[in-house]
């Protein structure tokens, strides 16, 4: 599917707002893609993102799901609008066991208020890729709510 | 409900295993409560686990959400059997703006192999909790695959 | 927790809409219960409802769960407005074997926008009822759209 | 992604199964379509399954997603598997209002004992389809349990 975005100055905005997430410092996320509708989110593994197995926790690799899916999102919005998560799924299909997540968010669907988007992940080990999880995501765009924005 | 954990030992396997978490050291969440089917996990506010206005991140929330309900589960698998998550379902009901979060995750079915769990979140502010997120969560327990333990 | 209907005609209001829905009628369910944030629907068993193992299917339970939930938000909603279910998750703990189903519908959120519920389903064989599903729901409040009333 | 079937008879198997559901016979679906991996259902519109709008009831259409995928990871299933859902999670996009639904089932992923699969419904009025529910569902094998085969 094809999308125009709202506001000509997505890519800066998105950027900006994914700077301002502390969690993706933390983690070491980093945006990779930034297209109308389409986001990708990056992150190398260390073992500060473990879970008891050795593998990426399955939370950080829902937290860079979530916001790929997020921002593909935002991507649309108007300049005015901030996005809040409303809820999402996620199937986790393989052990998330490798050196390097890639999460990719797509927009499937826009309404009035609410954006219905599809996320992926793969995770890579010594150059072979297994896709270790996929979900739904709806997103709320919020206009004028003080406090909250981008 | 109330659950007899196949294993005497369930307590400390537990304890063990989330200290093997290499994400709840990074992120700072500790383990309140270990019982039958039932797993607390706090975490306190700082701003590297923040979402872009200053909250905390739905994916950090849902990583303690996770991490509670998947201990739940394995609080009543054998001393042998690994737990894996095969997947979840978030909503985020209110933002999670506060000092602290708590997640609870509940056992609500056993079977042969698949276990299902609820899972509650509460933000506190200055002392007022706000129910920020619910969700449930499939989980699968693993006996005998090499490399997968607790 | 307790709610205050905005409309005082909430039981006429929810009994009228449910009394529209041709499925209802197809597969013999009936409204058992309505209070504030609170539905139940019961549902004979009957051949032509089952999936190939002769158990109820999955879609027809369903159906009633999210019928459940979708009521519980209605009751909570103003004269005017119309329910939509934006999405739903149901998990299926054991298998829908018996002669009655019974789905509560229970709001644990509501917002300007949207609302949050719960649903369980149980069904009963030989007067022992089994917890066999559960989910959670989110609904969305549509007031002034042109063909869509309660 | 492509798939090889356990069983060279798998499209009789799936076929013969889809006749033993009373519900589809009940609302007057039919499967369109038997690939490895894939099984497309259609379901003309009749006013027994309408909501109180008009529309198809959400629970109809995810009576015909969820059995769309069920038999879509039974297509690679062993010819003495038995299939159950474990859960799925359905997005309801835009009003189902027309006159036919068409769901498709995929795998996306298969297991040794779990199967991950999409699905989507499109809904056409006066030849204009629109893409108006998408999900995820879990599958389980079920092998050698009395009662419940294919």
């Amino acid at each position: 599917m094809s999308f125009v975005p709202a506001d000509p100055a997505f890519v800066e905005r998105t950027r900006a707002s994914f700077a301002r997430q502390g969690i993706m410092a933390l983690i070491g996320a980093t945006l990779e893609r930034v297209e109308p509708g389409v986001v990708e989110i990056a992150l190398p593994f260390k073992p500060e993102l473990s879970q008891q197995h050795g593998f990426f926790h399955a939370g950080v690799l829902a937290t860079i799901a979530d916001s790929a899916a997020g921002y593909a999102a935002f991507t649309l919005f108007p300049a005015d609008a901030a996005v809040l998560t409303v809820e999402y799924k996620i199937n986790l299909m393989a052990a998330a066991d490798g050196d390097k997540l890639t999460a990719v968010g797509k927009v499937i669907r826009t309404g009035r208020t609410l954006t219905v988007c599809q996320f992926d992940v793969h995770v890579e080990k010594q150059a072979r890729a297994t896709h270790c999880a996929t979900g739904v995501e709806t997103l709320i765009a919020l206009v004028g709510r003080s406090g909250v924005r981008g």
